[in-house]
């Protein structure tokens, strides 16, 4: 490090994400994410990474390399050393769930200080998800474009009500903090939310997946591909290989698959019946929900279960 | 430290505590507080920072002479040694202030996983506050108790028809996780929340304050005088004498109050001008908000400013 | 959870963690790990998990499953509500590895205010580790003995002498603060240490793993077999599964297993060629490094590479 | 904020600090303070502010009062949205003090994958400090030269006998974990450390105390006058006026200041010796801790406590 500390420093810059400052990327029906600023790049990571391996890792990896193998092992501070600033604009449902994520900085509009934002998030006919029924969290397929015709009229008016409402009290003189009490959740909200690039990818990876919420899902995917992918492509790169995209395999599992890619079967079903992802016997087989996750990753590998053809739903 | 560490511990118990574990204090009209869990005591408070000290302190310092010394001199570490879990009945709208508080840990009831609470925080006629002139984000008076009456049956109405609204969706099996978007922020909602006695009293300070919502006030009070005062009695005192009352004197308004204690009011007054607290000359002044919040401190002190026979409001 | 809530509730106690409060659990030569104080049991993980469930989980899961659930799924929130507090005694060279978690509660004891503990880690005679080659932050076997047995003397030598000119500044009047200076990193401090469990088992995965450094590993060893595996064995039982022992296959890696487990050698040995896992040819190869660990988790799930036979080193 | 979205924006720059940008700025013998780089200005503070409140605060408050206001109030938020990034070599014995600031991010120099860095603090003759007398933890004047010049003679002797043993170890082919474990506490590391502006005027309020230790005040003190006071002036300003320099006057101590100002010696002394702030009589008088803290206070607002003059020490 000695010949670098010399050197005067000009600050880095993403010229791709120099371009992007400042614009709204729409999301939802009124909602938005747009950069307002941000520090470091991958350059930083790898910056950051030869301050704790010095000179020494210079020959050994080049820069994507160093970065895959921060990734791939956890070495989750250099990562740290990026900064973004966003301001968004959400339903306030939403930021319900945003927020539960602590390590970010957060400025929120205040409905005390100010009139609350009017807009609400409105659903079209056709996007009345129903409930899943597997998955007691989750939604899955969508009501009938008739019923949605109804409903989401019915959801004008409510939304359009409590807007009379809320003005009235405010012409009324209430007070804005007691007046917005019968807001909808749908309500936006808006805030300036600042994270660093590795609590960002963690908020990523638990926002896009398959379980959270559409609508959050929809903040992540632009975050993430019209952003962090901008802004940091390596770090983004190495963080979709090793982590989105990776398959676990818990300790009963290895067992499993290494009996089904020996094609030792009976081995196998002894093996899930003992550990009780499946039950029953006589080629009727009923699996725990545990099992039916494991599947979705024998699927990806490639391998059959043997307990599959006789399964009793 | 020697001698003690053979000795087998017993875990510290407050016989005042165990009896409240469990039991709902209530806030509001539907909402409560209720003590889960809770590690420590005062007892703990000393102990850790006798790890820090060693032995020396023992003959120095009694136990409270040490907890008041730790909280005077903001050696907060110690204070971080006592841990406690709250179960809440709170309204949304209130959640979304708690929530800002980072340093603690929560589980929130889901209305992705269950029905959402059929219960909405209610407003007595008499209670429906004004817009505060000065306090952009406070309220103060109450409207008349005519117009309250008409405002809280606007917001019964209301309330019910959101709940209408929502429990129409799930007869017609829209996800939770939607038909919960028109629920209005009065909606109450629950959570475990596990915070540290120094992140509490931080949180308590804040939401303690004149300044913020009345709401969140009431919660607190009861966290503070029947939950806080009974777990840690001493903590408590000493942060109600040294954080809670404390008047701070900045930089700027120290040379004032030396003026003014020795009677030398011209010096004070000019003082008070030039760093423009006060504006205006002849014997007709302004004060800056900042100014008016000095005199607040001024009459504590028992301190007359000299500009207030002159005020042109 | 209304039944519930009018009870009086117990403190959660753990009578097998009683027992162990305030013993020392040996570290090291003179280091040790001791319990202090605990709150909750494996019941307030799934205690605040029902929070957020509501009731509805009841009859579907029973503890272990839900337990076991949480941990699968990455909901950590209810795995936070338990808490622990450890005093410790660890050489400061092992402290400053340890500190690097932020996410707890420290009260360390001060060699401002008091005299150093007199005691640092010692090196038995074949206990020198060796530089390791692979990794360059590890060590790999052991020197000779008998080499051994001179730098064991050489460091009881140093060690004597730095605590002599640490006790002669003292004696001579210098601060506390700076006679300090000179001890070795090898002298052994103290610290209360608060976490809550999802945190600890955190710092227990990172420090457990092979590549973390011998020291620290003894202490990590000690606090997951001798207390969470005591406190807590189902949440630890499901945290070794699923975390501990997990395999991750990362999407550059899941083609070749898939492959591999069909038995297409060719199709396995291409990708590995396509993704730079494995280069040459003529059936002489060169692994890169992220292959190497591949293969380790190959060999667990029974499968043999097609490079093997044909290696380069 | 509508009109404002729409706009382009160009990253905040502050000339100052750009020409600040890599250069080592010298602290103790062989220590530095290196701005890496920055996220956000004075203006930052104020337009994350301005998300809060809305567009009403224009017309109120320009931005430095807007900034004061801030300050005075903990409204901390809108301080988080700067970050900065420094490159730090200090001794690892104030490293220990330095990390124990949770709230960075943190990359430190590895004497596990490197070789340590070759230097150590030394001490001057004339800066051997005495231990206090009244402050167990601080240092008060210094010792004779003469016996300076020894003392600094025998640290440079044990510092070049500890980097022997080191050097030695490593030609042994001992693993450098394990090599560097009786290096002293004087030797030099270097790190990474990425904080925001909030959090970094809290470690400076507390690292600029002079009760915190010499050393770790010399950091803070360039990081205060020639970086902080660079990049954020109206910030910095406002943080020392109502945090660095402010005076707290406790609940006990506020009656006390009142009769004082009022020129009632008899009551103050009443109320001193009701709260055990003096005890003793007849004009013979001795002051506790807290007391004597207070007369600091007294002092600066010009006022003479009436038990001043018959002081038995």
């Amino acid at each position: 490090m000695e010949g670098q500390k010399e050197e005067r420093l000009t600050r880095l810059a993403v010229p791709a994400m120099d371009r992007l400052l400042g614009q709204k990327l729409p999301v939802l029906d009124q909602g938005f994410v747009r950069v307002i600023d941000y520090m470091g790049s991958d350059q930083s990571v790898v910056q950051a990474a030869r301050v704790s391996y010095g000179q020494g890792t210079k020959t050994v990896h080049d820069d994507r390399e160093l970065i895959r193998y921060l990734m791939r092992h956890d070495h989750t501070s250099p990562f740290e050393m990026c900064e973004i600033k966003l301001h968004l604009r959400v339903p306030m449902d939403c930021w319900r769930q945003w927020i539960r994520h602590r390590t970010a900085n957060v400025n929120e509009y205040s409905t005390r200080y100010s009139v609350a934002i009017d807009a609400a998030y409105a659903t079209a006919p056709d996007a009345w998800r129903k409930q899943a029924k597997r998955n007691k969290q989750g939604s899955e397929g969508f009501l009938d474009a008739s019923l949605g015709e109804e409903l989401s009229r019915e959801e004008a008016e409510l939304q359009q009500r409590c807007r009379q409402v809320y003005n009235r009290r405010l012409e009324l003189g209430v007070a804005r903090e007691q007046a917005r009490k019968e807001l909808p959740l749908s309500t936006y909200t808006e805030a300036y939310w600042k994270i660093d690039l590795h609590n960002l990818m963690h908020f990523l990876a638990l926002r896009l997946d398959p379980k959270a919420q559409w609508e959050i899902r929809c903040y992540a995917e632009v975050i993430a591909e019209k952003i962090v992918a901008v802004w940091c492509p390596i770090s983004w790169e190495a963080f979709a290989d090793y982590k989105l995209k990776v398959i676990k395999l818990s300790a009963r599992e290895q067992p499993i698959v290494k009996w089904l890619s020996q094609g030792r079967l009976r081995e196998a079903l002894d093996e899930a019946l003992r550990i009780g992802f499946v039950t029953g016997q006589g080629g009727k087989y009923k699996r725990s929900l545990e099992c039916q996750e494991f599947e979705d990753k024998l699927a990806i590998l490639g391998l059959v279960p043997p307990w599959q053809d006789d399964l009793q739903e």
